[in-house]
């Protein structure tokens, strides 16, 4: 998948295609009925966009994927998706795709901590200005500035972390679980079925949450704050890629950065494509969220469909933001000397706290403790 | 095109696909090279896909485009996006399928007010319980009822065609037209080429607005003040369609409105689908404007690149749900007898209001004159 | 009033403060009671804060300023509101008082027209550095970047211009006039009495909008449209405050600019706090629309609710950004020698594509023809 | 405190005030000053309103807040606020604010969870229609509705608790401690001071978060998924109250749910009120991400200063649903009668499911289970 108004979307690969999304249906269908002990090998010989175009009719893609499903597995069309909802296919194989990118996001972030480890690391020493409100404030150094980078990425990382692990949503059709219970002779059989499905999965079994749609708001919450960490570092770069800053700059890389009427730009590319993502990405998880306050009945009337396209515009924006603020960051350039002419350029002005503290040292406070604080918090250690 | 995760997504045919935005990118290119003097028939034998792989190197589609429209078209190859920069070609290719697409709304804008027309003037008789905030408040017509729903949908008539008259977007690297200027000889010369090219797109002429983005954040309000007034209309029609109310529902379709589970089930599946559209909007509508205030410099870093998308997203869900409107309108079924058992279950509450303005009559007011109003707007006349 | 967490909140003063929304409410009341022929000078000698206070009652304030405006006009309480529903009075007042705002922001756009067409003028010679993707890009002057800001505030002044011409709106219980109609004897009647009204308050007449809330959605757009414009001018000036940069500065102002640690500090406040508002604008302009969407029955059950507290924050915030806009231009400071010398600076990149396209002059373009241009539309001529 | 146009507003009482945002920047002013071992008593005889009119000034009020703060403490206005700066006292004083609220909201919460356990446990046995896309699906219990409902308010329970304990936010000029240790002599006794500060005012210790802003981004959503549950419920009874359905209704009460010109009206005013909280909440939520992405620098220009209202908007409207939402449940009043009237009428499409399962029970699956389920979470243990 590629999207020409997206630049960097093939990075985000097959997250969240149709034919992934398919593909975790197929999945969810499967392991319910291995979970009812009916074979569950599916030939899946049908056209996603077959699916796609026909699923207008019941305003969701399940009915006809169903329809399609059956007719290529007649021996098993029979078992297949009984006691099942469309919403209990859909929302599980949307958990499937979440899953597999807040995984993505992960592996990525983890490379983002790595990165800014080293950065604060490195440039304990390196003399920067502060700058508050536009202007020049103190003294700082480069390794505080990545160490504050390092936390809004881990703060993202927790946030990731408590809201990646999306259960099962399995009710059938009103949440009650009474097709499940019909077929399967008792209440208890049911959820041991559902159980059974969510280990086949590998998911978390819950209670169905076909109505109370928190799992999904939390992981959108959790990819805005992913976006709004890597929007801040882009901001940063951003400002310092200016040639009257000039403090840092991405890496060169062939074909990137050009301009189709001006043989002289370098231009920051990853981090304008990064702050596009934290643009557009709230407005996104607000949307999941009037959803969810929208939730009415047993299965909404519109709160339910909305959810769908929206978790996947920001579960693939914010898996391409992974991936290219890992890039900018593992490629960073620090102009050390052009941060120490900054700082030597903003004298007598960027001293006059200092002297008012009477302080005739660096002026750069607890900045290694601080440091330490977010290397710590990096390795897992209470900071 | 067709999105699994959007139903209907097929509605909206070829606009703003990735094939019909090259498309569109290759007519400015070609206008350019026509308003100059230069053969402007262009080869377009590449793959979209390969431009949007590569569009991430330079932050925008045109770059990659640009080398293979050149390398397929030796013999113009010079003159090929001599005098523009990306955003020139990017912005008025937008621009182009704006203009399609609001052709499009404008279409199915029709057929609504037509519909609701026709509507109006036959329920004007049709007796039904007016409802504010949820409880039965005093009698009121169907026909009234229509005519509401019809002034939203000239509302919104009235936005887009306000809107729709998107000029063309050229200024060259920096919005001065210094490029188109040494080529053509002189500003005049160059205003001129660029008024060529807007005439050959037949697009309005207007000094560059590569900063001053009211054009875009104009035509998002409209798109998002249609599926406002659609969604108003929806929210009646799943109301009226539940089984308690039943004074609505949608025409019966092959194959529409099914269950995956419950064979007795019959979903109002249109308006289900127009009020998710009308749920997604107002955020997509908001990210153009937070895109417009954020257009620092000559071209900002990253203010533009969020449009693209979002505008794509906003134009074909609009589109899409402009048909769907106009179809279930076209096809509403009205119950009167429902409508008139309803009335007379919620007297004598809903009659409180007429006896204490002494009033025996039908208590319908001006109803009639309201309506009147309504259709004379529908023609173009004064209201 | 005064917002201690909105800094320059008192700017907007009394506008849509809830003593001017009751003194609004009052108006309506007594325009109605004129146009019917009664007595209509009202006391209102009651507290505004008792009537905030029972407004969760009947879930909005017109029940209780009901109550003690007929107690302290015992002469007239026959009269008083007869007729009319809750939603007539507040919306009528909410049209009111965003009547004023429109005004007081429309007076701040001409402030800053007149303030741009003197900076487009003035600096039609002074080069600098145009800007694009953070890089310098080609020369351009401060004059035509002028004229671009130019053009921004005429869109929003445009916008404002189209959607301030708000209505009337008044329809009784159920938006069919009932209860007029009874009263006044015949439809006609009533819809003269709804125009005498409107006549009094010198609103248009218009039938009733209790669900087609495009009138509120559209003064809400216009207002993002206004902070949209000022935000980009905000940006520019944050940017060229930087002391890196230094080619614009705010002017000086006793107690302006401070900072509680750092003396040196001289911050851009009147920047900050405009893109503060251009920030927070388009997510309010976006709950206007979820509003209007949701708009079901003939009054809906928290869409109408939402709307008030919305447009008074949009409101006032706007009315608060335009003087501050205006202030900002009329002081700003232009540096020429800095622009002068970033320009010598960034040679020979900046000259890249005047030697690529073989030109030999100061590469300006068409600016001087395109600051005419902003110029005349300034002026209402066609541009 | 009240607000006219956000009735209700009164029940969040002196939260988020101007007057209680002061008094938390004193309280943080006056803890600095006793972890510092000065006297810390400190008079605040001066006006509220004159601190927000001189807000703008420095653009946040803490510059004119001190400055009267030391008129009126002269003994110890040399150590004043010395090593803080204002970013410090207003965000550590948002922070105090921000729990006082949260802790509201949590005892609400806490009768919601009491309220909905009561009405899952006696109406176990109580069986109702379950509707699906508007439509009657199959037989289900009010008793597994309430559950479901309860885990929405469990989840909502969750995010504020794992967001509410915010810390600190002391970072001196820059982030870097830098005053603060030459104040205190050494970074460690610098840190010892914050940590010291911190115990006063009962909040955790952490390094400085001025440019991370996930802990105010995460109540900011906590809050959202607050309204988000509350207004799941909230559509539901509004659908519920409806006359045609009449399933449930709000508790009389005196003064409550009136109208203007219909005495016949009996208006479900809490959950209106509360819908309208649901509708307002996502966008301000998204604002605050925004701001997050926006924080450039040490010390953001615009995004730092939206916060502050933002919050405050939020934080007063959750606690004022939480309220409501907590009246709303405690005196639901379910009408069983007229349930199973619907669930009669409904059949025998109703039972569709229930005979093509070859089932001839109750058809009520494992409501029971689930129910036990919900209740135990209640009590905090593993469902």
């Amino acid at each position: 998948m590629t999207d020409l108004l997206w630049p960097g979307d093939a990075r985000a690969g097959d997250l969240f295609t149709d034919a992934s999304v398919v593909e975790a249906m197929v999945r969810v269908e499967s392991a319910w009925l291995a979970a009812g002990g009916h074979p569950s090998e599916l030939s899946t010989a049908f056209s996603v966009r077959d699916v796609a175009v026909a699923a207008e009719g019941g305003g969701n893609p399940v009915i006809p994927f169903l329809e399609l499903l059956r007719s290529r597995n007649p021996e098993v069309a029979e078992h297949l998706h009984t006691g099942l909802t469309s919403q209990d296919v859909l929302d599980t194989a949307l958990v499937l795709q979440l899953r597999d990118t807040a995984a993505f996001v992960a592996r990525n972030l983890d490379r983002q901590v790595a990165a800014l480890a080293r950065l604060a690391e490195r440039h304990r020493g390196t003399r920067m200005a502060a700058r508050t409100l536009t202007q020049h404030a103190i003294p700082t150094t480069f390794g505080l500035k990545a160490a504050n980078w390092l936390h809004g990425v881990l703060d993202a990382r927790d946030a990731l972390s408590a809201a990646a692990d999306l259960p099962i949503q399995i009710g059938g059709a009103a949440g009650s679980l009474a097709a499940p219970t019909a077929l399967a002779g008792s209440p208890a059989a049911a959820l041991e079925r559902v159980a059974a499905t969510a280990g086949i999965l590998g998911l978390p079994a819950r209670p169905p949450w076909h109505t109370a749609r928190a799992p999904f708001t939390r992981i959108g919450d959790a990819f805005v704050t992913c976006t709004d960490a890597w929007g801040k570092i882009a901001n940063d770069v951003l400002l310092s890629s200016r040639p009257e800053v000039g403090e840092l700059s991405e890496a060169p890389a062939e074909g990137r950065g050009g301009s189709s009427a001006m043989p002289n730009k370098h231009n920051p590319v990853l981090a304008v494509l990064i702050r596009r993502a934290a643009l557009a990405a709230p407005p996104l998880g607000a949307t999941m969220h009037a959803a969810a306050a929208g939730a009415i009945d047993e299965r909404p009337d519109g709160s339910w469909h909305v959810e769908w396209a929206t978790l996947r515009t920001l579960a693939r924006r914010t898996a391409v933001a992974a991936d290219q603020t890992a890039e900018l960051l593992e490629g960073l350039r620090v102009d050390i000397e052009r941060m120490a002419a900054t700082l030597t350029a903003a004298r007598p002005g960027i001293d006059a706290e200092r002297r008012k503290m009477g302080d005739d040292g660096p002026y750069l406070g607890a900045s290694d403790e601080l440091i330490d604080a977010a290397l710590a918090r990096a390795q897992g250690k209470p900071c």
